[in-house]
Order: C-alpha cells, then sequence, then structure tokens
C-alpha cells in the first residue's frame, strides 16, 4: 500500500521527454524532487514499461501520483480537445510516430497534461528561471533544431498546433553566406542557416570552436535576430530568452541583441526595450533544469493547483 | 430621465475611432445597432464633446449605456492595467498625443474597454463574419498602414504592447523590386513595401489600377504572404483574414494564398491547411461592418457579458 502524500500535498509526476533521453521525476507542486531518474529514448517498447515502472516505485514509497505532467520532442499533439491528444504524429524518429502517453500513464488513473518541450522550458524558465514576473514570455532553443514556447500568464500559447519558429524565413544573402541552407523542406529558412547541424554542414565545426571569428558570430547572430525582432513585432513578449547548444558561443547573446536592436530600430517603444536589451534578451537561468521543472508546473495545471511563484 | 433599457437588456456604447472618421452606436450586447452617428476625425476638443452629445441623446431615448467598447486608430495604450490605458501615445496625428477615452466617457459611470482598431475588427469578424467557429483568428489590415490583431477564445492576444506586423521584415529581392521602402524607420519593412502609400510612390497608382500587372500583384503578394507564413508559424492561427484597401485589388487574394503555401511547402500539416488555402486565407465578412460590430464585443467584454455567437 503506497504511503500517504508527503505533509498532505498531492504529487506530481513529471516527464521531460528529449531525444536522447528521458527525465522522469516525482515531485511535489512546488518542485522539489523526490525521486528521479533517467531512460534513454529508444522505442517506445522499452522506454514506456520503464517509465511505468519508475513511477509505481516512486508512489510505492513517496505517495500515489496525483496528475502527470509531459514536456516531450515532437512533433507531437498538444490540443487537449484532440482525441489524439498526447500522440507523436510525424516523427521521422523509428517506432515513436502513433504512440501515445496515455498509453503507459492512463493506468495510472491521475490527470495528464502533455507540452513539448520548448514549451515546458519556457514554463519552466517562467516559473523559476529567467522568465520569473513575465506576464508574456518567449523560450528559443537554438539548437539541433529551432523552436519557441511562449508562455501567457502561465499559460503556454498555442493555436491549431504548437508554434514552428524554427521555420521562418530571415533575409538570406547569398553573396554574404552562399550556403544555401539544410532545411528539407525549405533550405534556408531559419533552421536551415542557423541550427547546430546548419553550422557544422557549413563550416565543419560547431560555433563554440568558431567563437574568435566575429563575422561568423554576426552572421547566424543576424538570423536569430530576426526572429527575435518578428516574436517582438508578432507576440510583444515581457522578455526573450535564447538557450540550446548553439547559443553557448561567446558573444552569440550580445550579438542578437546587438541586430535586434537594430532592426526595431527603436520603433517599440516600451519601458522593456528602451533602456537597452540586456535585461530583454538572455539566456537560461536553469540550465538543465528547466525542461523538468516546466514538466512539474503542467502537471499542476493537470491538478488546477495554483501554481507557486 | 432615461428610458427603461430595451427588453430590460443593459446597452452598449460602441465607438470605431479611425484615422478620418468616428463610427459611435449605442447597441444591444446582440449586436442591434438603435442609434448610430458618424463624426469627422478632427481634434479631440471637437470629436470628444460630439461624442459625449451623442451618447446622452441616445441613451436619452434608448436607455442608459452600461458599457462602453472602443475599438481605436493608435498607437494607443490597450495595457488594462496600465495607468495610462486608453490613452494615445506617440502618434503624429495633431493633438491626439495624451488624449485619452476616459476623458470624455468616464462621466457616464460605465465600464471602457479599449482595443486598436485591428484588434476590434478582428473580434467583429470572429463573432459574426469570415472567423466565426475559429478558436484563434488572426485578421491583417493592408491599408494605409499594415497591422494584425489575433483573437483566441474570444479575447484579442497582447504582451506588452498590442501587434506590430506591419513592420517585420519581408525577403527584398532589390533587383526585382528596386524599390527603397517607404517606412520612415525600416524603409523596406511589409509597410514600407506593400502599403497602400507604398504601392502609390513605387508606382504612381493603387494596386486596383495596376490589377492587370501580375508581376505586381504577385510582387506584392509575395510581401503579403511572408507575413501570412510567419503568423501560420509563430501563432497557428484556424484561419487568417486580409481585409483593407489593398487587398481589394483583383487576384492578389489568390497570389497571397499560391505564395504562403509555396513558402510553408507541406511542413505545417493540419487538415485546415491540407486541402488547399481557400479556406483558410480569406477576405473579410462583414465589409465596413467589422469594426463597430468588434466595438459593441469589446463593450460586451467590459460587461463581462458572455458574447453571443
Amino acid at each position: 500500500m503506497p504511503a500517504a502524500p508527503l505533509n498532505g500535498a498531492p504529487l506530481i509526476g513529471a516527464i521531460e521527454a528529449g531525444g536522447t533521453k528521458f527525465i522522469a521525476a516525482l515531485a511535489t507542486p512546488e518542485g522539489e524532487i523526490l525521486a528521479r531518474t533517467r531512460i534513454p529514448t529508444q522505442t517506445p517498447e522499452t522506454c514506456f514499461p520503464a517509465l511505468a515502472d519508475f513511477f509505481a516505485a516512486a508512489q510505492e514509497e513517496h505517495g500515489p501520483v496525483a496528475a502527470f505532467g509531459v514536456a516531450s520532442f515532437g512533433p507531437i499533439d498538444i490540443d487537449p480537445t484532440s482525441p489524439t491528444y498526447g500522440t507523436f504524429t510525424t516523427t521521422p524518429k523509428p517506432g515513436w510516430q502513433g504512440a501515445r502517453f496515455h498509453d503507459v500513464l492512463g493506468s495510472f488513473g491521475a490527470p495528464i497534461v502533455v507540452d513539448t518541450d520548448v514549451n515546458g522550458a519556457c514554463l519552466g524558465e517562467w516559473m523559476k528561471g529567467a522568465g520569473q514576473g513575465c506576464r508574456t514570455l518567449a523560450y528559443t532553443t537554438i539548437g539541433t533544431g529551432v523552436g519557441t514556447g511562449v508562455v501567457s500568464h502561465g499559460r503556454s500559447l498555442m493555436g491549431i498546433s504548437h508554434f514552428e519558429s524554427g521555420h521562418i524565413l530571415p533575409p538570406h544573402d547569398r553573396t554574404l553566406d552562399p550556403f544555401a541552407g539544410s532545411c528539407p523542406y525549405h533550405g534556408d529558412c531559419l533552421e536551415g542557416l542557423a541550427s547546430g547541424p546548419a553550422i557544422e554542414k557549413r563550416w565543419g565545426k560547431s560555433l563554440d570552436q568558431l567563437a574568435g571569428d566575429s563575422a561568423a558570430i554576426d552572421l547566424i547572430g543576424g538570423y536569430i535576430a530576426h526572429l527575435a525582432a518578428s516574436l517582438v513585432l508578432l507576440q510583444m513578449p515581457d522578455r526573450l530568452i535564447f538557450g540550446g547548444g548553439v547559443m553557448k558561443a561567446p558573444g552569440l547573446v550580445e550579438s542578437v541583441r546587438r541586430q535586434t536592436e537594430a532592426k526595431l530600430n527603436g520603433y517599440v517603444s516600451h519601458p522593456r526595450l528602451d533602456a537597452g536589451l540586456e535585461t530583454y534578451i538572455v539566456t537560461p537561468g536553469l540550465g538543465d533544469d528547466a525542461g523538468i521543472t516546466g514538466a512539474i508546473a503542467l502537471g499542476c495545471q493537470a491538478l488546477d493547483v495554483a501554481l507557486p511563484g
């Protein structure tokens, strides 16, 4: 028989599902992690039973899971009104298309909220990281892929699907940058020009290894600044966070700030931007913990528990 | 003494404030207009007393105004938590900077909701026009200026301010289109390339007068398609409505559909887009009535009356 919940508080089952690993945790709604595991992202046949075993053992020790929050790689159906909510859609990842989180978590009898990894990271940063106090916060990852989550008043925004900011088209001067782009759909969209794989394909090394090359930094910074300016004009967030592996290149966030400011050219006048973009365009505050923190916040939404912070 | 409200329903004072004229109406929450007037947009000193006189006479005849909804030209502060909510900010329009709708409407003692003209039109189209049934709807006007409003679940979205979609930067091939653009801030942003004044400045005539020139239609259609694709990727609406004077040019909406489809290139797969964009990218359903219909809906929000439709 499971032990009573810690202090009587309901417990959250949180999952950060990434392309290479799953992090699963049992946590309090305030974010205290009571148990945690790491499972390699192989196929649902290996990964899902391991998840079920972890949560079964964790609730045996700490008390029953009251709600699940999942922040997952995609593409995945995150529309709660859809009959296929929580199902991987057109992912090229072998075995995952059609897999559904409800298949493994449903047997626990707790409500489940599923969102994208980047929405989860945005929610985590909003709750406990660099986005605290923001009414509208945009979190963008520039890494293997490029994606943006937007949280407004503590909920992630979506329309008919999650956003796909990686596929916007920045102006591309082929004299300056003859690289044709690596996106199989669009060639030189943002992801095709500025993702980690695009950078490797163009220069044979990572941006980090090119850090002394200010022209390379400014080229990539300019593409990212195009997204930053577009997010300002089409979402008007209180703050933009840029994370992911590419953003770790020294000098890049400074270049993004400088070029975003040049692109907007003073048109958007607001106290949050007017003093310079040092506090408007920032890097993540939580590092590798944003995803699991966001998954806990999603679990809290499933409970309709008031979010801490 | 004012007459009793019609059927006991609360009455809405609605104002569509445009750059050349104000439309003011007293209406039921269902949108039936009981009295209506048109006031030239001169200065607040002439315009505001005329508004006050109209509503005083209208409520004498039909019953008291229970709430006001205002859909206005801008820039205007639409943040309800701001101390300057409802105040014109940096508008170059002589006399209007610092004018505030609460100064004229406050004496009626009814709650006031102020939003932008394009958000109002979006709300109107959502309620009774081409956006009925959409959960997320984007309405863009391409006219003297370019702007987009987005309504989600019956409320217009905003961040620290209203959106400024007219100032996004489409790719600009200067070999194909040597026109430098007319935006005083950005030169060749969307408004600088595709607004009515930009078209007049480039070709000395309106796009309507150039309707036989398919290269001109496709050039402007391509710039607008850049916004359409960006809205899909960053907002994922159920539908995009494009209105305003420029959109009346024959063949333009078809060109926007065709080029948006080419830009997205099948990446966003969803039933609303997969069958072609004929029902996804459309022109307004209400014509000139979108603005005042939206202002009535804003008044309903001020009342917290459930919106019809």
